[in-house]
C-alpha cells in the first residue's frame, strides 16, 4: 500500500473502536443515511430499467460463497444449534437453549432467510456492521463490500442498526463516564441516518433520478397523494425488513459464531449476561413482532424500555 | 414438424376453447395442481441449493424482452391510460375510466408490479393462461414456455385462476345449455387445483425432495407444529399473492390490450359489458383487498356474490 494512502487512512479508525471509545462523530448519521438512500436507491428498480438492473442481478448471482456464509451464520446456526456457536456461559445458557425450541422464532427466522435468498431489492453493502465502516470527525468511509448481492433493502439498514444497538446495550456495563448521554446519542443516531436515508432516497425518487419501470412519477401524475402513499408504503415495508432483519442480527451476535467486541470486551461475564440478555430479548422481539414499530421513533423508546433493568 | 408428433397433438385443444364450449375435463384439476406444485417446488430454495438456483436465476435475468412485456401490459397500462388499451365501450367507460384515478388500485399494483420484478421464488412458466393449456379427457399439456422467469409463485398460480374466473363470469351470458352447473364445475376446479398444488408441494417438501437451504425439515426437526405452521405460513403467503396476481389479471383482460375470447366472443355487448363489469370489480376487490380470501374456498364464495346481479 502507498505512502501516500497510508497517509489518507492513518487518521481513520474503525467506528465500531469509536462507540466503544465513547466518540460522536458529527457527521456520521448524514453521512451512513445518504450511503443508504443513495446505494440502495440507485442500484434498484427505482433507478434502473428492469433490463439493466437484471443485468446486473445476473453478474451478482455468482456471490454465493459469500452469501452463503450469511445465511448460515445470521438465519440458521443460533436457532440450530451449531457447534460454532458461543455465548457467554452459564449466565446464557438458558437464551441460547430456549432459541432452539422456539417456534415463532424459527419460523419468523426462516420467512426471513427466504427473503434475503430470493428478495433481488438492491445491491446491498450485505455486511453493514460498524466494524465495515471507517470515520474521523469529518468523513465517513465504508469498507469491505465482499458480500455484495442483490438482496432487500432492510437487510444493509438492519445491519447497521443491529450494530448501534448493540453499542447501546454494551453502555451498560462498559464504565463510561458519560454513558447515559452517550446511549442517548446512539439511539438518536439511528432516529436520524433512517431520517437522513428516508428524505435521500425520496428526493432522489422525486427529483428526476427515477428511470425505473415502476413507481414512477408519471404513473402517479395527478394524483400526488397516491404518490406519496406509494412512497410512505415502499419505505414502511423497508422500515418492517429493518427492524426484523436488525432482530435477527442482535441475536446471531450474542449466541452465534461471531460477537462484536462491544460487547465481547466486558471483562465482567455477569455485567455483560446481563446487557447481552436484555439485547436477545429485544431482537427476538424485533424479528417476531416488527409490526411494534411503526415508526423510526419507536426503536429507541422501545431499546430504552428493553435496557430498563440494567 | 413430424407425423408423429402431428398425430399426437391432433386430438389435444387449447383449454379456453374447451372451457368456452362448456367441456368438463375429469383430469384437469389434478394435472394442473401437479404441474404447479412439482414446477414451483423444485425449482425453488426450498428444493436447490442456493448456490444451484442463483446460477439459474442468472440465465433467466437475460428473458428481459417477455418480462417487460408482461410487466407493462399486466401492472401499468390499465391504469396509465395506454393508447393500445381497449373496452366494450360505451357500456364499460366508466370502468375503465375509473381505474385512471384510482389512488388505491395504482398503489396496490405498483407494489405487485415491484414483486414481479424482484421476487425469484421459483421458475414459473410466466403466461399460465387457458391457452397456455391444452387437453383431452385424459391428458393435460402446458405449452409457449417463452415467458419464463423466475419470479413470485403466485404469478402463475394466479394466472391460470383469473382464467377460470373470467371463464366463470363468461358463462352468464354465453348461453350454454347447462351454464349454471359448468359455472359451479369452473368454480370447483379453482379449489380442486389450489388443493392439489398445496399437497403436491408439501408433499415433495415433507417427502424428500427438500435438499435447499431454508425451511429444512432438520431445521424444524423435532418440532413437527412450528414445521406444519412454517409451511401453512409459506403457502398462505403464495394464496395472498395468487389473489392479488389473479386480481391484476381479470382486470388487464377486460381493459386492456389483449382480452380473452371467452368474453370478446360474447357478440350481445350489453350482456358483455355487465359480465366485465362483475369481473372486474371482482379483480379489483382481489388486487386491493386480498385478505378477503383467507383459504381459497372464499374464492367461489366472492365470485357468486360478484356475479349476483348477472
Amino acid at each position: 500500500m502507498s505512502t501516500i494512502v497510508m497517509e489518507y487512512l492513518t487518521p481513520h479508525i474503525i467506528l465500531r473502536k469509536g462507540l466503544i471509545a465513547g466518540v460522536r462523530y458529527p457527521r456520521l448519521a448524514k453521512d451512513m443515511g445518504e450511503f443508504l438512500g443513495r446505494t440502495l436507491f440507485l442500484s434498484s428498480d427505482l433507478a434502473l430499467s428492469s433490463a439493466a438492473k437484471k443485468a446486473k442481478v445476473a453478474v451478482f448471482c455468482g456471490n454465493t460463497a459469500m452469501c452463503n456464509l450469511s445465511h448460515d451464520v445470521i438465519f440458521t446456526d443460533p436457532y440450530a444449534g451449531s457447534k460454532h456457536n458461543h455465548h457467554t456461559s452459564p449466565q446464557l445458557d438458558d437464551v441460547a437453549s430456549a432459541l432452539l425450541g422456539d417456534a415463532e422464532a424459527k419460523v419468523a427466522v426462516s420467512q426471513l432467510k427466504a427473503k434475503f435468498m430470493t428478495d433481488t431489492q438492491a445491491l446491498l453493502h450485505g455486511d453493514l456492521h460498524t466494524g465495515s465502516v471507517m470515520v474521523t470527525e469529518a468523513q465517513t468511509k465504508v469498507i469491505d463490500p465482499e458480500f455484495g448481492f442483490f438482496g432487500p433493502m432492510g437487510f444493509d439498514v438492519g445491519a447497521y442498526v443491529a450494530n448501534l444497538l448493540l453499542a447501546f446495550f454494551a453502555h451498560h456495563a462498559r464504565g463510561l463516564a458519560d454513558a447515559a448521554n452517550y446511549r442517548k446519542w446512539l439511539l438518536g443516531q439511528i432516529v436520524e441516518t433512517w431520517e437522513v436515508f428516508q428524505k435521500t432516497f425520496e428526493d432522489l425518487w422525486t427529483g428526476g433520478s427515477h428511470k425505473g419501470d415502476v413507481y414512477s412519477p408519471v404513473f402517479f401524475a395527478g394524483d400526488e397523494r397516491a404518490f406519496a402513499h406509494a412512497r410512505q408504503a415502499y419505505l414502511a415495508a423497508v422500515l418492517r425488513d429493518t427492524v426484523q432483519f436488525a432482530g435477527a442480527k442482535m441475536i446471531r451476535r450474542i449466541v452465534g459464531v461471531a460477537h462484536v467486541e462491544d460487547l465481547g470486551g466486558i471483562a465482567d461475564a455477569e455485567a455483560r449476561a446481563r446487557c447481552e440478555r436484555a439485547a436477545v430479548a429485544l431482537g427476538r422481539s424485533f424479528l417476531v413482532n416488527p409490526e411494534r414499530v411503526a415508526r423510526i421513533q419507536d426503536i429507541p423508546v422501545l431499546a430504552e424500555k428493553a435496557a430498563g433493568g440494567l
